[in-house]
């Protein structure tokens, strides 16, 4: 298998458009091209990840609009659809078309657009990624689905709200320095702990927001790389599933698939989570992000909660988690959020992350989970 | 790259069910394991094609549920969603996959769930594979896309609403020998002709039907495959595009997406038209079969239709075309569409299609075409 690298990264910025996920598609790509220094007409294939289009936009078969956007209509096109891990799965099956051989140049992203309809029906259309036999008629949608962890992990281990609205207070600290985020601004504990609960224990300032917005990333192989001012380098990337149904899941306070996918994208890259600097990490809601850092190995089953409370996580801690805002506060365009963290990590590791850069980064790492803890990607990512 | 065969095949019976997609696909994979020797144990990754899942079942993230149901709950899990070639796009990316090395056992297929909404509604679902801010406002929905390719044939080439009714005929006549087809009965020209118009030149009997079903496949390595008793060789597997828009192709008496991928899966297999013993292709509307058959190199562009009216595409025929019965008589489970036209084939080149086998069939190729004509995989199968 041949060696990959990222070598251009684009991203909108995160909030409401007035475009289609097509167009929002269109300009992260012509930025990542950009950054790359590539034409158009490199690229040899899309892989491209969106999910709710077909319920907010009426529109399936977004491989080849979003390539006849871009001017590309001959090249092969394939839409992923993994829930929230969407174009993080995009990417791990461009970097295997890639290190096959394949294809040199792959263009890699998503995009989505759900500002536009009302926030009742996008909260429904989100819960499609759980089962519709036996999860959607009980009326479970996603803050309640991560109530149900919060629940078991505060049991568990202790974990309080407080620690929740610590992780809340640094993704906007974090935020406020990343100028594509959605939110850039800080919040207080206080705000957090005091703002209205959605799902007992999570209150508003726990849970990420809807948002539109597109990502994109050009990844060549090794030769192609070499020709490149800064690649960054995929050492690994390794994903892992769980059972769909939350009631066949033993302990909700871990999350397996998380921990599978860490083991096989550490055993790829032959590292262990000490080496990571930097990570991206899918927070959609605060507990998430909590017990993510435990199953990626940063910290300890039951350990997170308090490391977070300590600022262990933030921008000069022990290991900055999300210093792009997170999902929390840089936004959740669920078709995008997979390739953004990666647009995030690879320009930590350039050292072109201005305020927010995580001084002397080699090493990367993304996480990105889908639907009810059933789908987990992780990625792993250095510099040369 | 490693070589890859499929040895193990899985289709329910297609027509109305009153399950989940989920549960259809978990029935033609454990029929596909059966048929492979393999226990699901040994699967090792899972590629699912859906479709307007999201749509008629409100199910999104549909992998992890397919793999769940099979008791499958920690394997990597990817849907693809390429309109009505879905399932041939994941199987795409199941051959590079175990072609290499990451996998050696990859399941593939796809299932979908249609007959339960209403005709009007569905047909609205599949219109999302058309553009929506330009093609479904103006009331664009299959039918006539395929009306206006049809159009474009009879005008450049002089091909009659006869010569395209004997599409229609001869598919009718073949499905009779397939016990999983939806429609296994014989049909005479002059139905076809009384039949009532849908889109002016398409009747009817033109048209394929909605349909519900699943179909999988098991894939594995040479060396997997080297202990299997009869393993179909995946010689070539090719992804091309076009243009979203219908407005912005040149020729619509033309596919070129289907122009491209041939050539590059004959390219990658060193084959030329000529050494295909027996095609599964795209019959949407018996127009597409028409067009699909020049597309692919087997009939000089404009001698299709000819052809299909002399019986050279039928069993017996000079080059039997969808002895399966086609996705018009057969059906058309969108998402499952793609997988089920590799079973037959690979059922062919077995030489177990009983009285629909075409003798002595050594290499076969399957065509599957989504949307507008802007997505067409093609793959060439061989037998040791």
């Amino acid at each position: 298998m041949r060696r990959v690298a990222v070598i251009g990264v684009g991203v909108t910025k995160f909030g409401r458009h007035d475009r289609t996920s097509a167009e929002l598609f269109a300009e992260a790509a012509a930025d990542a091209l950009a950054d790359a220094g590539l034409p158009a007409s490199a690229v040899q294939a899309l892989y491209y990840g969106n999910v709710v289009g077909g319920e907010t936009e009426k529109q399936l078969h977004t491989g080849p609009q979003a390539a006849s956007v871009l001017g590309l209509p001959a090249i092969p096109t394939t839409r992923v659809e993994n829930a929230c891990a969407s174009s993080h799965t995009a990417f791990r099956h461009a970097v295997m078309e890639v290190a096959a051989g394949v294809s040199d140049v792959v263009l890699v992203g998503g995009a989505e657009r759900v500002l536009h309809v009302p926030t009742a029906d996008s909260t429904e259309y989100f819960a499609y990624c759980s089962d519709a036999s036996w999860e959607q008629p009980l009326g479970l949608t996603f803050p309640g689905v991560f109530a149900l962890v919060a629940r078991a992990h505060m049991a568990k281990y202790g974990t309080t709200e407080e620690q929740m609205a610590a992780v809340a207070v640094k993704n906007h600290r974090h935020g406020v320095h990343n100028p594509k985020a959605q939110f850039q601004k800080e919040i207080t504990l206080e705000q957090v702990m005091k703002s209205a609960y959605v799902a007992d224990p999570l209150k508003l300032y726990d849970c990420c927001p809807f948002t539109d917005g597109g990502a994109a990333l050009v990844l060549v192989s090794e030769e192609v790389a070499r020709r490149s001012r800064r690649p960054v380098w995929v050492l690994a990337s390794a994903a892992a599933s769980d059972w769909m149904l939350l009631g066949d899941k033993r302990d909700l306070s871990r999350v397996p698939a998380t921990e599978r996918a860490a083991a096989a994208a550490y055993r790829q890259a032959g590292l262990r989570p000490a080496d990571v600097d930097v990570v991206e990490l899918h927070d959609c809601f605060t507990i998430a992000e909590i017990v993510a850092t435990e199953g990626l190995g940063l910290f300890e089953p039951g350990a997170g909660a308090r490391a977070a409370e300590k600022g262990e996580t933030s921008l000069g801690g022990k290991i900055p988690v999300n210093p792009s805002g997170g999902l929390k506060a840089k936004g959740h365009p669920i078709g995008a959020t997979g390739a953004a963290q990666i647009a995030e990590i690879v320009t930590q590791l350039r050292g072109e992350a201005g305020a927010r850069q995580v001084g002397g980064a080699r090493t990367g790492l993304t996480h990105t989970l889908g639907g009810n803890t059933a789908t987990v990607l992780v990625s792993l990512f250095g510099r040369d």
